[in-house]
Protein backbone atom coordinates (compact mmCIF):
# COMPACT_ATOMS: atom_id res chain seq x y z
CA UNK A 1 0.00 0.00 0.00
CA UNK A 2 2.76 2.59 0.83
CA UNK A 3 4.64 1.64 -2.20
CA UNK A 4 1.69 2.04 -4.02
CA UNK A 5 1.14 5.48 -2.38
CA UNK A 6 4.61 6.62 -3.17
CA UNK A 7 3.91 5.01 -7.02
CA UNK A 8 1.00 7.30 -7.12
CA UNK A 9 2.60 10.61 -6.35
CA UNK A 10 5.33 9.97 -8.68
CA UNK A 11 3.14 9.36 -11.07
CA UNK A 12 1.32 13.02 -10.12
CA UNK A 13 4.43 14.89 -10.52
CA UNK A 14 4.98 13.18 -13.55
CA UNK A 15 2.05 14.43 -15.00
CA UNK A 16 2.29 17.78 -13.51
CA UNK A 17 5.63 18.40 -15.22
CA UNK A 18 4.15 16.85 -18.27
CA UNK A 19 1.75 19.36 -18.43
CA UNK A 20 3.94 22.07 -17.30
CA UNK A 21 6.53 21.51 -20.37
CA UNK A 22 3.92 20.82 -22.74
CA UNK A 23 2.13 24.76 -21.94
CA UNK A 24 5.47 26.18 -21.81
CA UNK A 25 5.58 26.06 -25.69
CA UNK A 26 2.63 28.38 -26.66
CA UNK A 27 3.05 30.12 -22.69
CA UNK A 28 0.09 30.08 -20.42
CA UNK A 29 -2.17 33.24 -20.48
CA UNK A 30 -4.78 34.04 -18.08
CA UNK A 31 -7.47 36.72 -18.37
CA UNK A 32 -9.65 38.15 -15.64
CA UNK A 33 -12.71 38.98 -16.45
CA UNK A 34 -13.28 36.82 -19.25
CA UNK A 35 -17.03 36.79 -19.27
CA UNK A 36 -17.84 39.25 -21.82
CA UNK A 37 -16.57 42.33 -23.74
CA UNK A 38 -12.76 43.15 -23.72
CA UNK A 39 -11.96 40.16 -21.90
CA UNK A 40 -13.56 37.80 -23.77
CA UNK A 41 -12.42 38.85 -27.26
CA UNK A 42 -9.09 38.77 -25.70
CA UNK A 43 -9.78 35.00 -24.69
CA UNK A 44 -11.18 34.25 -27.90
CA UNK A 45 -8.05 36.02 -29.92
CA UNK A 46 -4.95 34.48 -27.93
CA UNK A 47 -6.83 31.18 -28.83
CA UNK A 48 -7.01 32.02 -32.34
CA UNK A 49 -3.25 32.95 -32.73
CA UNK A 50 -1.53 29.42 -31.43
CA UNK A 51 -1.51 25.91 -31.65
CA UNK A 52 -0.50 25.44 -28.42
CA UNK A 53 -0.45 28.48 -25.89
CA UNK A 54 -2.87 27.89 -23.36
CA UNK A 55 -5.74 29.82 -21.52
CA UNK A 56 -7.01 30.26 -18.33
CA UNK A 57 -10.27 32.64 -18.14
CA UNK A 58 -11.35 33.45 -15.03
CA UNK A 59 -14.83 34.83 -14.38
CA UNK A 60 -17.38 34.84 -11.42
CA UNK A 61 -19.68 32.24 -12.78
CA UNK A 62 -17.67 29.81 -15.12
CA UNK A 63 -21.58 27.99 -15.41
CA UNK A 64 -23.02 31.05 -16.97
CA UNK A 65 -20.25 32.20 -19.19
CA UNK A 66 -21.88 29.80 -22.08
CA UNK A 67 -19.43 32.16 -24.70
CA UNK A 68 -16.67 30.74 -22.92
CA UNK A 69 -17.73 27.04 -22.55
CA UNK A 70 -18.53 27.19 -26.45
CA UNK A 71 -15.00 28.78 -27.09
CA UNK A 72 -13.67 25.39 -25.38
CA UNK A 73 -15.55 23.03 -26.95
CA UNK A 74 -14.06 24.52 -30.41
CA UNK A 75 -10.57 24.44 -29.12
CA UNK A 76 -7.82 21.70 -28.86
CA UNK A 77 -8.50 19.61 -25.06
CA UNK A 78 -6.39 21.73 -22.24
CA UNK A 79 -6.76 24.74 -24.65
CA UNK A 80 -8.72 26.62 -22.59
CA UNK A 81 -9.73 26.36 -18.75
CA UNK A 82 -12.41 28.09 -16.86
CA UNK A 83 -11.89 29.01 -13.93
CA UNK A 84 -13.98 30.62 -10.97
CA UNK A 85 -12.54 33.78 -9.58
CA UNK A 86 -14.79 37.30 -8.25
CA UNK A 87 -12.34 39.89 -7.56
CA UNK A 88 -14.09 40.84 -4.53
CA UNK A 89 -13.69 37.02 -2.80
CA UNK A 90 -10.21 36.71 -2.00
CA UNK A 91 -10.46 33.05 -1.39
CA UNK A 92 -11.30 32.87 -5.22
CA UNK A 93 -8.45 34.38 -6.27
CA UNK A 94 -5.81 32.30 -3.93
CA UNK A 95 -7.96 28.98 -5.56
CA UNK A 96 -7.76 30.07 -9.38
CA UNK A 97 -3.62 30.59 -8.39
CA UNK A 98 -3.21 26.90 -6.37
CA UNK A 99 -5.29 25.39 -9.51
CA UNK A 100 -3.01 26.94 -12.21
CA UNK A 101 0.19 26.19 -10.13
CA UNK A 102 -1.41 22.93 -9.99
CA UNK A 103 -1.81 22.37 -13.77
CA UNK A 104 0.76 24.95 -15.92
CA UNK A 105 3.38 25.66 -12.71
CA UNK A 106 3.45 28.91 -14.19
CA UNK A 107 2.13 31.95 -15.67
CA UNK A 108 3.47 34.24 -19.12
CA UNK A 109 0.98 36.86 -19.61
CA UNK A 110 -1.85 38.03 -16.76
CA UNK A 111 -4.58 40.42 -18.34
CA UNK A 112 -6.91 42.20 -15.79
CA UNK A 113 -9.85 43.01 -17.36
CA UNK A 114 -12.55 43.24 -14.47
CA UNK A 115 -13.94 46.60 -14.55
CA UNK A 116 -17.07 48.06 -13.55
CA UNK A 117 -18.58 51.81 -14.45
CA UNK A 118 -22.32 51.36 -13.97
CA UNK A 119 -24.28 48.66 -12.17
CA UNK A 120 -28.93 49.51 -12.33
CA UNK A 121 -29.58 50.68 -8.60
CA UNK A 122 -25.63 50.08 -7.16
CA UNK A 123 -23.54 52.89 -8.92
CA UNK A 124 -24.28 54.97 -11.89
CA UNK A 125 -21.18 57.45 -12.93
CA UNK A 126 -21.70 60.78 -11.03
CA UNK A 127 -22.33 63.83 -13.36
CA UNK A 128 -22.34 66.63 -10.05
CA UNK A 129 -20.41 66.02 -6.72
CA UNK A 130 -23.91 66.16 -4.73
CA UNK A 131 -24.25 62.59 -6.40
CA UNK A 132 -21.33 61.15 -4.98
CA UNK A 133 -21.73 58.19 -2.27
CA UNK A 134 -19.72 56.53 0.25
CA UNK A 135 -20.93 53.34 -0.90
CA UNK A 136 -20.11 53.79 -4.98
CA UNK A 137 -16.66 55.58 -4.00
CA UNK A 138 -15.93 52.27 -2.34
CA UNK A 139 -17.25 49.66 -4.52
CA UNK A 140 -15.48 50.95 -7.31
CA UNK A 141 -12.39 51.29 -5.47
CA UNK A 142 -13.08 47.69 -4.32
CA UNK A 143 -13.24 45.57 -7.95
CA UNK A 144 -11.71 48.19 -10.41
CA UNK A 145 -8.52 48.96 -8.30
CA UNK A 146 -7.94 46.53 -5.28
CA UNK A 147 -9.22 43.35 -7.16
CA UNK A 148 -6.16 43.60 -9.64
CA UNK A 149 -3.53 44.11 -7.45
CA UNK A 150 -4.81 40.88 -5.12
CA UNK A 151 -5.06 38.93 -8.20
CA UNK A 152 -1.39 40.04 -9.09
CA UNK A 153 -0.33 39.43 -5.72
CA UNK A 154 -1.48 35.80 -5.42
CA UNK A 155 -0.16 34.87 -9.39
CA UNK A 156 2.95 36.66 -8.37
CA UNK A 157 4.55 33.28 -7.82
CA UNK A 158 3.94 31.99 -11.15
CA UNK A 159 3.98 34.91 -12.81
CA UNK A 160 8.46 34.55 -11.23
CA UNK A 161 9.07 31.34 -12.72
CA UNK A 162 6.96 32.36 -16.22
CA UNK A 163 8.11 34.03 -19.03
CA UNK A 164 11.24 31.77 -20.35
CA UNK A 165 12.08 32.71 -23.66
CA UNK A 166 10.75 29.94 -24.97
CA UNK A 167 7.43 31.41 -24.85
CA UNK A 168 8.11 34.13 -26.77
CA UNK A 169 8.82 37.22 -24.68
CA UNK A 170 11.48 36.49 -22.41
CA UNK A 171 9.70 38.31 -19.24
CA UNK A 172 6.27 37.59 -17.92
CA UNK A 173 4.09 40.35 -18.44
CA UNK A 174 0.73 42.11 -16.70
CA UNK A 175 -1.42 44.32 -18.55
CA UNK A 176 -4.13 45.82 -16.55
CA UNK A 177 -7.05 47.79 -18.16
CA UNK A 178 -7.41 51.17 -16.74
CA UNK A 179 -8.64 53.88 -19.07
CA UNK A 180 -8.18 57.05 -20.06
CA UNK A 181 -10.33 59.08 -17.61
CA UNK A 182 -8.61 58.08 -14.96
CA UNK A 183 -5.30 60.51 -15.91
CA UNK A 184 -5.29 63.23 -13.79
CA UNK A 185 -3.33 65.61 -16.21
CA UNK A 186 -6.05 64.79 -18.78
CA UNK A 187 -9.34 65.45 -16.71
CA UNK A 188 -10.56 68.74 -18.90
CA UNK A 189 -14.49 67.31 -18.29
CA UNK A 190 -15.07 66.53 -14.60
CA UNK A 191 -17.79 63.72 -13.14
CA UNK A 192 -17.55 60.08 -12.79
CA UNK A 193 -15.97 60.41 -9.44
CA UNK A 194 -15.90 56.73 -8.57
CA UNK A 195 -14.84 55.19 -11.73
CA UNK A 196 -12.09 57.93 -12.06
CA UNK A 197 -10.42 57.58 -8.87
CA UNK A 198 -10.66 53.98 -8.77
CA UNK A 199 -8.43 54.18 -12.63
CA UNK A 200 -6.08 56.60 -11.39
CA UNK A 201 -5.80 54.39 -7.73
CA UNK A 202 -5.21 51.02 -10.07
CA UNK A 203 -2.39 53.33 -12.34
CA UNK A 204 -0.53 53.85 -9.23
CA UNK A 205 -0.70 50.53 -7.69
CA UNK A 206 0.57 49.08 -11.01
CA UNK A 207 3.26 51.75 -10.89
CA UNK A 208 4.04 50.86 -7.32
CA UNK A 209 4.19 47.03 -7.99
CA UNK A 210 6.05 47.67 -11.66
CA UNK A 211 8.79 49.49 -9.22
CA UNK A 212 8.98 46.04 -6.89
CA UNK A 213 9.10 44.05 -10.14
CA UNK A 214 11.87 46.04 -11.87
CA UNK A 215 14.26 45.50 -8.70
CA UNK A 216 13.43 41.45 -7.64
CA UNK A 217 11.73 39.55 -10.72
CA UNK A 218 12.08 38.99 -14.49
CA UNK A 219 7.96 40.41 -14.87
CA UNK A 220 6.48 43.80 -16.16
CA UNK A 221 3.78 45.44 -15.84
CA UNK A 222 1.56 47.76 -17.88
CA UNK A 223 -1.76 49.38 -18.03
CA UNK A 224 -3.90 49.87 -20.82
CA UNK A 225 -6.81 52.10 -22.34
CA UNK A 226 -8.92 50.37 -25.14
CA UNK A 227 -10.25 52.92 -26.51
CA UNK A 228 -14.12 53.68 -26.51
CA UNK A 229 -15.37 49.72 -27.14
CA UNK A 230 -18.85 48.78 -27.65
CA UNK A 231 -19.10 46.40 -24.96
CA UNK A 232 -22.41 46.44 -21.96
CA UNK A 233 -19.84 48.69 -19.71
CA UNK A 234 -19.95 51.47 -22.02
CA UNK A 235 -23.39 50.60 -23.80
CA UNK A 236 -25.41 53.20 -21.67
CA UNK A 237 -22.91 56.38 -22.37
CA UNK A 238 -22.28 55.48 -26.32
CA UNK A 239 -24.85 57.90 -27.30
CA UNK A 240 -22.13 61.12 -27.38
CA UNK A 241 -20.20 58.93 -28.82
CA UNK A 242 -19.05 59.70 -32.66
CA UNK A 243 -19.35 56.52 -34.58
CA UNK A 244 -15.82 55.99 -35.77
CA UNK A 245 -14.55 56.89 -32.08
CA UNK A 246 -16.49 53.72 -30.95
CA UNK A 247 -14.37 50.38 -31.37
CA UNK A 248 -15.63 47.19 -32.14
CA UNK A 249 -14.45 44.65 -29.64
CA UNK A 250 -12.62 43.08 -32.22
CA UNK A 251 -10.88 45.83 -33.06
CA UNK A 252 -9.70 46.98 -30.09
CA UNK A 253 -8.35 43.70 -28.78
CA UNK A 254 -6.07 43.61 -32.11
CA UNK A 255 -4.77 46.79 -30.88
CA UNK A 256 -3.89 46.25 -27.25
CA UNK A 257 -2.50 42.50 -28.07
CA UNK A 258 0.11 44.35 -30.53
CA UNK A 259 1.19 46.14 -27.57
CA UNK A 260 1.30 43.46 -25.25
CA UNK A 261 3.06 41.74 -28.18
CA UNK A 262 5.75 44.34 -28.75
CA UNK A 263 5.74 45.57 -25.42
CA UNK A 264 9.51 45.67 -23.83
CA UNK A 265 11.02 45.19 -20.56
CA UNK A 266 12.10 49.04 -20.16
CA UNK A 267 8.21 50.16 -20.84
CA UNK A 268 7.46 48.31 -17.38
CA UNK A 269 5.20 50.48 -15.55
CA UNK A 270 3.74 52.47 -18.12
CA UNK A 271 0.59 53.32 -19.26
CA UNK A 272 -0.44 52.85 -23.04
CA UNK A 273 -3.69 53.80 -25.60
CA UNK A 274 -4.74 51.20 -27.59
CA UNK A 275 -2.70 53.16 -30.35
CA UNK A 276 0.24 53.03 -28.73
CA UNK A 277 0.60 56.32 -27.22
CA UNK A 278 1.78 56.70 -23.40
CA UNK A 279 -1.41 58.40 -21.61
CA UNK A 280 -0.32 60.92 -19.37
CA UNK A 281 -0.72 60.37 -15.18
CA UNK B 1 -47.82 82.76 22.75
CA UNK B 2 -47.98 82.83 18.96
CA UNK B 3 -47.08 85.95 18.67
CA UNK B 4 -43.79 85.14 21.14
CA UNK B 5 -43.03 82.49 18.88
CA UNK B 6 -42.80 84.56 16.06
CA UNK B 7 -40.30 86.81 17.92
CA UNK B 8 -38.21 84.28 19.40
CA UNK B 9 -37.56 83.23 15.58
CA UNK B 10 -37.16 87.16 14.52
CA UNK B 11 -34.45 87.26 16.96
CA UNK B 12 -32.44 84.26 16.20
CA UNK B 13 -32.82 85.46 12.37
CA UNK B 14 -31.13 89.05 13.52
CA UNK B 15 -28.52 86.74 15.95
CA UNK B 16 -27.86 84.21 13.01
CA UNK B 17 -27.49 87.11 10.69
CA UNK B 18 -25.49 89.33 12.83
CA UNK B 19 -22.94 86.48 13.28
CA UNK B 20 -22.74 85.37 10.11
CA UNK B 21 -21.67 89.41 9.38
CA UNK B 22 -19.32 89.53 12.50
CA UNK B 23 -17.59 86.76 11.57
CA UNK B 24 -17.56 87.65 7.31
CA UNK B 25 -15.21 90.53 8.33
CA UNK B 26 -11.52 87.92 8.96
CA UNK B 27 -13.73 84.97 7.48
CA UNK B 28 -14.71 81.64 8.21
CA UNK B 29 -11.92 78.49 7.97
CA UNK B 30 -12.75 75.37 9.02
CA UNK B 31 -9.63 72.72 9.67
CA UNK B 32 -10.77 69.16 9.52
CA UNK B 33 -8.27 66.89 11.17
CA UNK B 34 -7.36 69.24 13.54
CA UNK B 35 -6.71 67.49 17.14
CA UNK B 36 -2.94 67.03 16.24
CA UNK B 37 0.24 67.53 14.30
CA UNK B 38 -0.67 69.81 11.16
CA UNK B 39 -3.94 70.75 11.57
CA UNK B 40 -3.80 71.37 14.99
CA UNK B 41 -0.68 73.88 13.83
CA UNK B 42 -3.30 75.40 10.73
CA UNK B 43 -5.53 76.47 13.71
CA UNK B 44 -2.81 77.83 16.08
CA UNK B 45 -1.55 79.88 13.00
CA UNK B 46 -4.83 80.96 11.65
CA UNK B 47 -5.63 82.65 15.27
CA UNK B 48 -3.05 84.28 15.66
CA UNK B 49 -3.12 86.28 12.28
CA UNK B 50 -6.36 88.43 12.71
CA UNK B 51 -8.76 89.26 15.30
CA UNK B 52 -11.38 88.79 13.55
CA UNK B 53 -11.69 85.42 12.01
CA UNK B 54 -13.13 82.82 13.31
CA UNK B 55 -11.88 79.45 12.65
CA UNK B 56 -14.06 76.00 12.97
CA UNK B 57 -11.62 72.51 14.07
CA UNK B 58 -13.10 69.63 14.00
CA UNK B 59 -11.97 66.17 15.29
CA UNK B 60 -13.32 63.05 16.36
CA UNK B 61 -13.09 63.48 20.12
CA UNK B 62 -13.33 66.93 20.73
CA UNK B 63 -13.76 66.36 24.65
CA UNK B 64 -9.92 64.79 24.56
CA UNK B 65 -8.95 67.23 21.99
CA UNK B 66 -6.82 69.44 25.34
CA UNK B 67 -4.95 71.23 22.94
CA UNK B 68 -8.18 72.54 20.74
CA UNK B 69 -9.74 73.38 24.45
CA UNK B 70 -6.63 75.33 25.31
CA UNK B 71 -6.39 77.30 22.20
CA UNK B 72 -10.40 77.75 22.69
CA UNK B 73 -9.63 79.46 26.38
CA UNK B 74 -6.75 81.49 25.15
CA UNK B 75 -8.70 83.37 22.24
CA UNK B 76 -11.97 85.47 22.28
CA UNK B 77 -15.12 84.03 22.54
CA UNK B 78 -16.39 82.91 19.53
CA UNK B 79 -13.23 82.34 17.24
CA UNK B 80 -12.52 78.85 18.13
CA UNK B 81 -15.34 76.13 17.20
CA UNK B 82 -14.74 72.73 18.24
CA UNK B 83 -16.99 70.61 16.47
CA UNK B 84 -17.23 66.51 16.37
CA UNK B 85 -16.49 65.11 12.83
CA UNK B 86 -15.31 61.66 11.90
CA UNK B 87 -14.70 61.43 8.59
CA UNK B 88 -15.49 57.85 7.98
CA UNK B 89 -19.31 58.81 9.25
CA UNK B 90 -20.93 61.03 7.39
CA UNK B 91 -23.99 61.44 9.46
CA UNK B 92 -21.27 63.49 11.40
CA UNK B 93 -19.84 65.73 8.63
CA UNK B 94 -24.18 66.31 7.55
CA UNK B 95 -24.24 67.19 11.63
CA UNK B 96 -20.80 69.68 11.75
CA UNK B 97 -22.00 71.56 8.05
CA UNK B 98 -25.47 72.22 9.35
CA UNK B 99 -23.60 73.78 13.02
CA UNK B 100 -21.85 76.03 10.73
CA UNK B 101 -24.58 77.09 8.53
CA UNK B 102 -26.19 77.89 11.59
CA UNK B 103 -23.55 79.70 13.29
CA UNK B 104 -22.27 81.71 10.24
CA UNK B 105 -24.19 80.55 7.36
CA UNK B 106 -20.93 80.22 4.93
CA UNK B 107 -17.23 79.23 4.69
CA UNK B 108 -14.26 80.78 3.33
CA UNK B 109 -11.41 78.37 3.41
CA UNK B 110 -11.72 74.56 4.40
CA UNK B 111 -8.56 72.62 4.83
CA UNK B 112 -9.03 68.69 5.13
CA UNK B 113 -6.17 67.51 7.23
CA UNK B 114 -7.06 64.38 8.22
CA UNK B 115 -5.14 61.01 7.09
CA UNK B 116 -3.54 57.88 8.17
CA UNK B 117 -0.36 56.13 7.24
CA UNK B 118 0.18 53.28 9.87
CA UNK B 119 -2.35 52.25 13.16
CA UNK B 120 -0.98 49.59 15.37
CA UNK B 121 -2.29 46.15 14.64
CA UNK B 122 -4.34 47.73 11.96
CA UNK B 123 -2.67 49.35 9.06
CA UNK B 124 1.04 49.50 8.34
CA UNK B 125 2.57 50.69 5.14
CA UNK B 126 3.49 48.03 3.04
CA UNK B 127 7.18 47.13 2.32
CA UNK B 128 6.28 44.51 -0.53
CA UNK B 129 3.44 43.62 -2.46
CA UNK B 130 3.16 40.05 -0.55
CA UNK B 131 2.35 42.35 2.67
CA UNK B 132 -0.51 43.94 0.94
CA UNK B 133 -3.91 43.69 2.42
CA UNK B 134 -7.39 44.24 0.92
CA UNK B 135 -8.47 45.47 4.51
CA UNK B 136 -5.44 48.36 4.56
CA UNK B 137 -6.18 48.88 1.07
CA UNK B 138 -10.10 50.31 1.46
CA UNK B 139 -9.04 51.59 5.06
CA UNK B 140 -6.67 54.15 3.90
CA UNK B 141 -8.66 55.11 1.00
CA UNK B 142 -12.01 55.57 3.08
CA UNK B 143 -10.11 57.80 5.36
CA UNK B 144 -7.59 60.09 3.28
CA UNK B 145 -9.71 59.87 -0.14
CA UNK B 146 -13.44 59.02 0.40
CA UNK B 147 -13.43 61.14 3.69
CA UNK B 148 -12.12 64.40 2.22
CA UNK B 149 -14.27 64.59 -0.86
CA UNK B 150 -17.47 63.41 2.09
CA UNK B 151 -16.71 66.49 3.66
CA UNK B 152 -16.54 68.79 0.71
CA UNK B 153 -19.83 67.73 -0.02
CA UNK B 154 -21.24 68.77 2.56
CA UNK B 155 -19.78 71.64 3.05
CA UNK B 156 -20.38 72.87 -0.69
CA UNK B 157 -23.52 75.23 0.08
CA UNK B 158 -21.36 77.23 2.05
CA UNK B 159 -18.56 77.35 0.52
CA UNK B 160 -20.68 78.59 -2.63
CA UNK B 161 -21.86 81.99 -0.29
CA UNK B 162 -18.62 82.32 0.76
CA UNK B 163 -15.17 83.81 -0.83
CA UNK B 164 -16.91 86.93 -0.76
CA UNK B 165 -14.08 89.93 -1.33
CA UNK B 166 -14.54 91.18 2.29
CA UNK B 167 -12.90 88.28 3.46
CA UNK B 168 -9.43 88.68 1.62
CA UNK B 169 -9.56 86.34 -1.15
CA UNK B 170 -12.65 86.94 -3.31
CA UNK B 171 -12.98 83.05 -3.64
CA UNK B 172 -13.88 79.96 -1.65
CA UNK B 173 -10.92 77.94 -1.34
CA UNK B 174 -10.41 74.47 -0.30
CA UNK B 175 -6.91 72.67 0.31
CA UNK B 176 -5.97 68.91 0.43
CA UNK B 177 -3.65 68.06 2.32
CA UNK B 178 -1.99 65.37 0.09
CA UNK B 179 1.82 63.94 0.04
CA UNK B 180 4.09 63.86 -2.37
CA UNK B 181 3.99 59.87 -2.47
CA UNK B 182 0.73 60.03 -3.72
CA UNK B 183 2.52 61.38 -7.57
CA UNK B 184 2.76 58.45 -9.95
CA UNK B 185 5.47 60.19 -12.08
CA UNK B 186 7.63 60.84 -9.03
CA UNK B 187 6.88 56.82 -8.00
CA UNK B 188 11.03 55.60 -7.97
CA UNK B 189 10.59 53.86 -4.81
CA UNK B 190 7.50 51.86 -4.29
CA UNK B 191 6.14 50.53 -1.46
CA UNK B 192 3.77 52.11 0.81
CA UNK B 193 0.89 50.67 -1.21
CA UNK B 194 -2.45 51.69 0.66
CA UNK B 195 -1.19 54.93 1.47
CA UNK B 196 -0.22 55.92 -2.06
CA UNK B 197 -2.91 54.69 -3.87
CA UNK B 198 -5.73 56.26 -1.62
CA UNK B 199 -3.30 59.87 -1.54
CA UNK B 200 -3.43 59.42 -5.60
CA UNK B 201 -6.94 59.40 -5.63
CA UNK B 202 -7.49 62.26 -3.73
CA UNK B 203 -5.36 64.23 -5.90
CA UNK B 204 -8.15 62.92 -8.91
CA UNK B 205 -11.54 63.44 -6.85
CA UNK B 206 -9.71 66.88 -5.66
CA UNK B 207 -9.05 67.59 -9.65
CA UNK B 208 -12.84 66.18 -10.48
CA UNK B 209 -14.37 68.45 -8.04
CA UNK B 210 -11.99 71.50 -9.03
CA UNK B 211 -13.54 71.08 -12.80
CA UNK B 212 -16.86 70.99 -11.61
CA UNK B 213 -16.10 74.34 -9.37
CA UNK B 214 -14.36 76.07 -12.00
CA UNK B 215 -17.95 75.85 -13.90
CA UNK B 216 -20.23 76.91 -11.67
CA UNK B 217 -18.62 78.07 -8.60
CA UNK B 218 -16.58 80.85 -6.76
CA UNK B 219 -14.51 77.89 -5.63
CA UNK B 220 -11.14 76.69 -5.92
CA UNK B 221 -9.75 73.56 -4.94
CA UNK B 222 -5.90 72.78 -4.35
CA UNK B 223 -3.90 70.22 -3.09
CA UNK B 224 -0.98 69.90 -0.82
CA UNK B 225 2.42 68.53 -0.01
CA UNK B 226 3.53 69.46 3.32
CA UNK B 227 6.79 68.06 2.98
CA UNK B 228 8.47 65.62 5.84
CA UNK B 229 6.80 66.98 9.24
CA UNK B 230 7.63 65.99 12.71
CA UNK B 231 4.09 64.60 13.55
CA UNK B 232 2.80 61.47 15.26
CA UNK B 233 2.10 60.28 11.55
CA UNK B 234 5.68 60.75 10.30
CA UNK B 235 7.26 59.83 13.64
CA UNK B 236 8.20 55.66 12.74
CA UNK B 237 9.54 56.47 9.32
CA UNK B 238 12.11 59.15 10.82
CA UNK B 239 14.87 57.28 11.08
CA UNK B 240 16.30 57.94 7.37
CA UNK B 241 15.24 61.40 7.21
CA UNK B 242 18.08 63.72 6.98
CA UNK B 243 17.68 66.14 9.78
CA UNK B 244 17.14 69.62 7.69
CA UNK B 245 14.33 67.37 5.37
CA UNK B 246 12.37 67.12 9.01
CA UNK B 247 10.37 70.12 9.10
CA UNK B 248 8.80 71.32 12.50
CA UNK B 249 5.02 72.08 12.16
CA UNK B 250 5.23 75.58 12.09
CA UNK B 251 7.96 75.84 9.75
CA UNK B 252 5.56 73.76 7.08
CA UNK B 253 2.49 74.99 7.69
CA UNK B 254 3.93 78.79 7.81
CA UNK B 255 4.72 77.72 4.17
CA UNK B 256 1.28 76.37 3.55
CA UNK B 257 -0.09 79.37 4.86
CA UNK B 258 2.03 81.35 2.41
CA UNK B 259 0.64 79.40 -0.40
CA UNK B 260 -2.98 79.43 0.49
CA UNK B 261 -3.10 83.16 1.09
CA UNK B 262 -1.19 83.52 -2.41
CA UNK B 263 -3.09 81.21 -4.71
CA UNK B 264 -5.20 82.50 -7.49
CA UNK B 265 -8.14 81.27 -9.27
CA UNK B 266 -6.50 79.82 -11.62
CA UNK B 267 -4.49 77.39 -9.68
CA UNK B 268 -7.66 75.94 -9.22
CA UNK B 269 -6.93 72.39 -9.55
CA UNK B 270 -3.24 72.44 -8.74
CA UNK B 271 -0.96 70.10 -6.34
CA UNK B 272 1.74 72.38 -4.38
CA UNK B 273 4.66 71.59 -2.28
CA UNK B 274 5.31 73.34 0.81
CA UNK B 275 7.52 75.56 -1.20
CA UNK B 276 5.03 76.49 -3.68
CA UNK B 277 6.35 73.95 -6.89
CA UNK B 278 4.25 72.01 -8.42
CA UNK B 279 4.14 68.32 -8.41
CA UNK B 280 3.82 66.23 -11.27
CA UNK B 281 0.36 63.66 -11.41
N1 LIG C 1 -15.63 49.47 -22.93
C1 LIG C 1 -14.98 50.61 -22.88
O1 LIG C 1 -15.27 51.54 -23.63
C2 LIG C 1 -13.83 50.78 -21.92
C3 LIG C 1 -13.13 52.02 -21.94
C4 LIG C 1 -12.08 52.20 -21.06
C5 LIG C 1 -11.72 51.19 -20.21
N2 LIG C 1 -12.41 49.99 -20.18
C6 LIG C 1 -12.00 48.97 -19.22
O2 LIG C 1 -11.81 47.73 -19.90
C7 LIG C 1 -12.12 46.65 -19.02
C8 LIG C 1 -13.12 45.72 -19.67
O3 LIG C 1 -14.32 46.46 -19.86
P1 LIG C 1 -15.53 45.92 -20.76
O4 LIG C 1 -15.96 47.05 -21.59
O5 LIG C 1 -15.15 44.63 -21.37
O6 LIG C 1 -16.64 45.70 -19.62
P2 LIG C 1 -17.87 44.66 -19.55
O7 LIG C 1 -18.25 44.21 -20.91
O8 LIG C 1 -18.88 45.33 -18.69
O9 LIG C 1 -17.22 43.43 -18.78
C9 LIG C 1 -16.84 43.60 -17.46
C10 LIG C 1 -16.27 42.30 -16.98
O10 LIG C 1 -15.88 42.47 -15.59
C11 LIG C 1 -16.39 41.36 -14.88
N3 LIG C 1 -16.58 41.64 -13.46
C12 LIG C 1 -17.36 42.58 -12.88
N4 LIG C 1 -17.28 42.49 -11.54
C13 LIG C 1 -16.44 41.46 -11.27
C14 LIG C 1 -15.95 40.87 -10.09
N5 LIG C 1 -16.32 41.29 -8.87
N6 LIG C 1 -15.08 39.82 -10.18
C15 LIG C 1 -14.69 39.36 -11.39
N7 LIG C 1 -15.12 39.89 -12.55
C16 LIG C 1 -15.99 40.92 -12.49
C17 LIG C 1 -17.70 41.02 -15.57
O11 LIG C 1 -18.08 39.73 -15.18
P3 LIG C 1 -19.66 39.30 -15.00
O12 LIG C 1 -20.10 38.81 -16.36
O13 LIG C 1 -19.60 38.25 -13.96
O14 LIG C 1 -20.42 40.53 -14.57
C18 LIG C 1 -17.30 41.16 -17.02
O15 LIG C 1 -16.64 40.01 -17.49
C19 LIG C 1 -12.65 47.29 -17.73
O16 LIG C 1 -11.61 47.33 -16.78
C20 LIG C 1 -13.03 48.68 -18.17
O17 LIG C 1 -12.97 49.60 -17.08
C21 LIG C 1 -13.47 49.77 -21.03
N1 LIG D 1 3.62 64.44 8.58
C1 LIG D 1 4.11 64.28 7.36
O1 LIG D 1 5.32 64.12 7.18
C2 LIG D 1 3.19 64.29 6.17
C3 LIG D 1 3.77 64.18 4.89
C4 LIG D 1 2.95 64.19 3.77
C5 LIG D 1 1.58 64.35 3.93
N2 LIG D 1 1.03 64.44 5.19
C6 LIG D 1 -0.43 64.59 5.31
O2 LIG D 1 -0.74 65.70 6.10
C7 LIG D 1 -1.97 65.46 6.80
C8 LIG D 1 -1.78 65.68 8.28
O3 LIG D 1 -0.84 64.71 8.75
P1 LIG D 1 -0.20 64.79 10.20
O4 LIG D 1 1.24 64.52 10.00
O5 LIG D 1 -0.66 66.01 10.87
O6 LIG D 1 -0.86 63.48 10.86
P2 LIG D 1 -1.21 63.17 12.39
O7 LIG D 1 -0.38 64.01 13.30
O8 LIG D 1 -1.14 61.69 12.49
O9 LIG D 1 -2.72 63.66 12.49
C9 LIG D 1 -3.70 62.98 11.77
C10 LIG D 1 -5.01 63.64 12.06
O10 LIG D 1 -6.01 62.93 11.33
C11 LIG D 1 -7.08 62.69 12.21
N3 LIG D 1 -7.91 61.55 11.81
C12 LIG D 1 -7.54 60.26 11.65
N4 LIG D 1 -8.61 59.50 11.32
C13 LIG D 1 -9.68 60.34 11.28
C14 LIG D 1 -11.05 60.18 11.00
N5 LIG D 1 -11.57 58.98 10.69
N6 LIG D 1 -11.87 61.26 11.04
C15 LIG D 1 -11.37 62.48 11.33
N7 LIG D 1 -10.07 62.70 11.62
C16 LIG D 1 -9.24 61.63 11.59
C17 LIG D 1 -6.44 62.46 13.55
O11 LIG D 1 -7.41 62.58 14.57
P3 LIG D 1 -7.36 61.71 15.95
O12 LIG D 1 -6.56 62.52 16.89
O13 LIG D 1 -8.79 61.57 16.29
O14 LIG D 1 -6.69 60.39 15.61
C18 LIG D 1 -5.39 63.57 13.53
O15 LIG D 1 -5.94 64.80 13.89
C19 LIG D 1 -2.38 64.02 6.45
O16 LIG D 1 -3.33 64.06 5.42
C20 LIG D 1 -1.09 63.40 5.96
O17 LIG D 1 -1.33 62.34 5.08
C21 LIG D 1 1.81 64.43 6.31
Amino acid sequence: MRGGGAAMARLAVTARAFSASASAAGGVAMVQGASRGIGLEFVRQLLRRSDEGRVVATCRAPGNAAELQKLKEEHAPGRLAVLPLDVTDESTIEAAAASIQETHGSLDLLINSTGILSIPNVIQPETTLSKVQKSSLLLAYEVNAVGPILVIKHMWPLLKVGGRSETGRGFSLVANMSARVSSIGDNGLGGWHSYRASKTALNQLTKTVSVEFGRKDNIACILLHPGTVDTDLSRPFQRNVPKDKLFTREFSVQKLLSIIDSVKKSDNGKFFAWDGQEIPW
